[in-house]
C-alpha cells in the first residue's frame, strides 16, 4: 500500500514538473495511459512513472536535462517493436514516446539523401522517398510499424542485407541529445566525410544507451527498375542451404534469399491456405532479385538454373505484384504461425558466416534432441548468414527455463563457429546475459568505458545491454 | 652537438631494448634507414628514433608494450602514402612499418569476406580476390602502392564511393592492439551483427590514433561482369556538372563520375600527348559504368543521352580495355601533372552535398580573384559531391602563408554549405588546426575523451587529428 502510495506521488510529482517543462498536453501520466507503454516486442512488462511525448529536439533536451538532474532512468521508445526489450522501462521513470516527432523534414532527390524525426515509421520512409523513384534499402520484418529512430538504435538489418548492407551503412548524420541534455550533431550530410572519429556509427545500434536520436539524415539509392521474385521448393534443407551459396558462389547477390525450414512450413500451412505446399516439402527458398529490367531477367534464369541443377522440386516465379506478394505472404506469415505449435516462443537471430550455416542447422538439430518436449523452427535470411531460430514451448516455469538453457546452448555453439549472438534485433535486456559468450572482457570494457563516458549516471535506458 | 649526441644515444637505447624483444633483424637504426621513414605523402620531415618491422601481433604488442611503459610515441605506416602526415613521425620515438606483415591470410568465397595483415596492398588485395570472380570496391588513387591498413585507418575513398561506399563500408572485423599492447578484436566475420556498441568503426578512420590494426576482415562483392568508360566532353564547367546531376536525378548511379576542370586539362595536356582534347573543351567527365553487360549497355546509352542533352560537345567511349585505360590515364596523370603550373601544391579533399557543388565552385572562384598570384586547379569525385581542389604556389615564404590563408577560406565556405573538410584524407596534422571549423565543442570533447580513454598517455600517433 505504500509503495503503490509511493510510486504514484512519484507519477505525481513526475508529471507536475514535467507538465511545466514541456506542457501538459504531452505528459501521460494514468495507469491506462502507463500500461500501453509498459510493454515491446519482447512482451515484457515494467511500468514507467510517466509518459511524455516530446515535439521537437529542444523537448528532448529540456527532459533530459531535467531526468539527469533528478537520476530518473529514461527510456527512449519508438514503436515498441524491438524484440530485445530495447523500449521497456525496466527501473520505471520516464518513457520518451518519439511517435510524434515524425516529420520527414526533406527528401534531396539530387543529393540522394532524406532528413527525417525518429518517429517516421520506417515503410512511410520508403514509400515517401519511392515517389521520387529513390530507395532507402534496410528493410527490417517489422517496417510497416516500426520507426526508423528504433531501426538506428537497433540498427536493424530485414531481407535487404545480403545486397545492401544494414542501417548503419544508410546512416550520414545524426542529431543526438546527450543524458545531460545537450544537443550534438555526428557525421555530415554529404556521402563521405572522415573529419574526426566516427561519431555516428557509434550511436548507430547503442540501443539507446548512449544518446537520443532526434534528427537522421539517410543516404538513398535510386529505386531499382525491377524486381522478380521466386519460391523454390525442395526436398532437404542441405539442398536449399548448398543452392542459396552456390546462387552467391556464382557471382549473384538477390535482393532477398530467404530459407525456410520444415517447422515452419507445417505451421505456414496451417495458417495460410493459399499457397499449396506438398507434402515432400522441407525446405524452401524465396528470392527477390533486383536492378534493370534486362539484367533481372538474366540473373532469375540463371538462379533457376542453380537451383535445379542442386535439386530444386520446383520453382515458382511471381508473374504479377500480386502473386510476389502472395509469395512473400508465406514468409510474413511464419512469425505469427508458429505460435500454432506452442503457446510462447524465444525468437533467436543468429548469424553466422555463410559457409557455416549447415554446421550450425546440424548442431542445433543435435542441441534439440536433449530438449524433446521443445519446439524448434528456423527460418530467415540465409544470404547473409541471420537465422531467426525459434524455441516453442508450452505453459509453464520448467518448460521456459529449458527453453532459456537451449538458447544458451545454440548461442554458445553460434559463437563457437564464429557467428554472432545477435545479426540485428540487438541485446536489450534479453540477451544482455549472453553478451560475454561473444564480447570478451577487454571490449567489454572499452563499451562500458564509453557508456560512462557519455551517460555517467546511467540513466540513459538503464539495463539495457550490460548487466 | 649535446643534442646531436641525446639524439644517437636514443636511438642506440631504443635499438638494443627492441632489438631484444623482436629481434635486432627487425630494427632499423642507422641513419639513412630512418631518413627513409621521417616523411610520407605530406612532404614533411620529422625523422623517427627508431623504426621497427613487426612480423606478427605478438611482435606489435611487444613494441606497443613497450613504448607504453616508457610514454615513447609510436607512429604506424604503412605505404606512407597518406596526404595529410598520417604516417610522420612528429615527435620523433618509433616508426612501426607493416609492410613486412603483408600475407593474405584467407579469401572466402563462399562468405564474400577476405581476411589480410594490414601491410596488404591495397591492389594487391583486388586482384587477389578478383581470381575468384570477387571484388573489393574501394579504390583510392593510390591503390597501386597504399595498404589496406593505412586505407582502414584513414577510411579511404576513391572513385567508386558513389556507387559502392567507402572503406567503413567493408570493414567487418578488426584485431588491434591497443596502446598499452592488449590485443582486442573487434566485430564478427559475418555480415550482420549488432552485438555491443560498433567498435570496429569507431577505429576505421580514427587515423592510428587509437589502436593499430594488425588483421582486417573485409566484406568482398561479386565481381562486376562488365565495366565500360565514356570520357565525356564539356564548353563549361556548369554543363558538367549539371550533367552529373541529370545521370544521378535519372536514376543512374555510375561505378565513377568523376570531373576534371580546364586547369587541370591545361597540365594533362602537356603532360599526356596521348589524349586529344580540343581548345573549347572547359571541363570533362570520365564515367565509369559496371554491372551485368546487358544492363550496363542499357546504362551507357542512357547517360550519354542525358550527357548530350546537357550540352556536352563530344562523347568518346573506350572500345577496348586498352581504351579504357587510355582515357582513365587522363585522370591518373592529373596529380603529377598539376606540378606543371608551379612547384608546389596544396591537394585539399572537400566533399559537399552534391546540390552544393556549383556553388562551392563558384565560391572558390570568388575566393581566387583575391589570391590572383596563386593557381587552383580542381578535380575529383563528383559523383560523391569529393572535390579536390589544389592550390599551386611558387617557392617562398610569402606564396605559402597565401596559399594556407586560401585554402583556410575555401574550408570555411565549404563548411558553411554542409560539406565536410576531408572527404577521404583525414585530418592528420595537415588539417588539425582546421579541424574545429567543422567539430563544434562538444562533439570535439567526446571525440578527445575516447582518446584519453583508449590512449592515456598519447603514445599513439601523437599530434595527429588533434592539437
Amino acid at each position: 500500500m505504500n509503495t503503490t502510495a509511493n510510486k504514484k506521488s512519484k507519477t505525481d510529482g513526475l508529471t507536475q514538473e514535467l507538465s511545466r517543462l514541456i506542457g501538459k498536453e504531452n505528459v501521460l501520466h494514468i495507469l491506462e495511459d502507463r500500461i500501453c507503454y509498459s510493454y515491446d516486442g519482447s512482451k515484457q512488462k515494467y511500468l514507467p512513472d510517466v509518459v511524455v511525448r516530446p515535439q521537437s529536439t529542444q523537448h528532448v533536451s529540456t527532459i533530459l536535462q531535467f531526468a539527469h538532474e533528478h537520476e530518473i532512468p529514461a527510456y527512449p521508445r519508438g514503436a515498441g517493436s524491438g524484440l530485445t526489450g530495447g523500449a521497456v522501462p525496466l527501473r520505471g521513470g520516464i518513457v520518451l514516446d518519439f511517435t510524434q516527432m515524425n516529420r520527414i523534414v526533406e527528401i534531396i532527390p539530387e543529393d540522394l539523401t532524406a532528413t527525417v524525426e525518429p518517429g517516421v515509421v520506417t515503410q512511410t520512409l520508403q514509400s515517401e522517398v519511392a515517389k521520387h523513384k529513390l530507395f532507402y534499402p534496410p528493410d527490417p520484418a517489422s517496417a510497416p510499424f516500426s520507426t526508423i529512430g528504433g531501426n538506428v538504435a537497433e540498427c536493424s538489418g530485414g531481407i535487404t542485407g545480403l545486397k545492401y548492407g544494414v542501417t548503419r551503412d544508410y546512416i550520414l548524420s545524426l542529431e543526438v541529445v546527450l543524458a545531460d541534455g545537450s544537443i550534438i550533431h555526428t557525421g555530415r550530410k554529404t556521402l563521405k566525410s572522415v573529419t574526426g572519429y566516427d561519431l555516428t556509427r557509434l550511436f548507430v545500434g547503442s540501443e539507446g544507451t548512449l544518446g537520443v536520436f532526434t534528427q537522421i539524415t539517410v543516404k538513398l539509392l535510386p529505386l531499382p527498375e525491377k524486381i522478380e521474385t521466386l519460391l523454390v521448393f525442395f526436398a532437404t534443407p542441405q539442398d536449399a542451404v548448398k543452392s542459396a551459396s552456390q546462387i552467391i558462389f556464382n557471382n549473384l547477390l538477390p535482393r532477398a534469399l530467404e530459407f525456410i525450414d520444415k517447422s515452419s512450413i507445417t505451421c505456414i500451412k496451417g495458417y495460410n491456405q493459399e499457397i499449396q505446399i506438398p507434402a515432400e516439402v522441407n525446405a524452401l527458398l524465396l528470392i527477390d532479385i533486383d536492378g534493370r529490367e534486362s539484367s533481372v531477367k538474366t540473373e532469375a534464369s540463371l538462379i533457376e538454373k542453380i537451383v535445379l541443377e542442386n535439386r530444386a522440386l520446383k520453382v515458382i516465379p511471381a508473374k504479377s505484384h500480386k502473386e510476389r506478394d502472395a509469395l512473400w505472404e508465406v514468409r510474413r506469415a511464419i512469425s505469427p504461425a508458429l505460435y500454432n505449435i506452442a503457446p510462447y516462443k524465444i525468437n533467436e537471430d543468429i548469424c553466422v558466416p555463410r559457409s557455416r550455416i549447415l554446421e550450425i542447422l546440424d548442431r542445433i538439430a543435435d542441441i534439440h534432441k536433449r530438449y524433446p518436449s521443445l519446439k524448434v523452427a528456423s527460418f530467415g535470411h540465409i544470404g547473409d548468414g541471420n537465422i531467426h531460430v525459434n524455441v516453442m514451448y508450452d505453459k509453464g516455469e520448467q518448460q521456459k527455463a529449458l527453453a532459456e538453457k537451449m538458447i544458451e546452448e545454440i548461442l554458445r555453439n553460434t559463437v563457437e563457429v564464429g557467428g554472432t549472438i545477435s545479426g540485428e534485433h540487438g541485446i536489450g535486456n534479453v540477451k544482455s546475459a549472453f553478451l560475454s559468450l561473444e564480447i570478451p572482457p577487454g571490449e567489454l570494457k572499452i563499451m562500458k568505458d564509453i557508456k560512462q563516458l557519455l551517460d555517467p549516471k546511467g540513466i540513459l535506458n538503464p539495463g539495457k545491454m550490460f548487466r
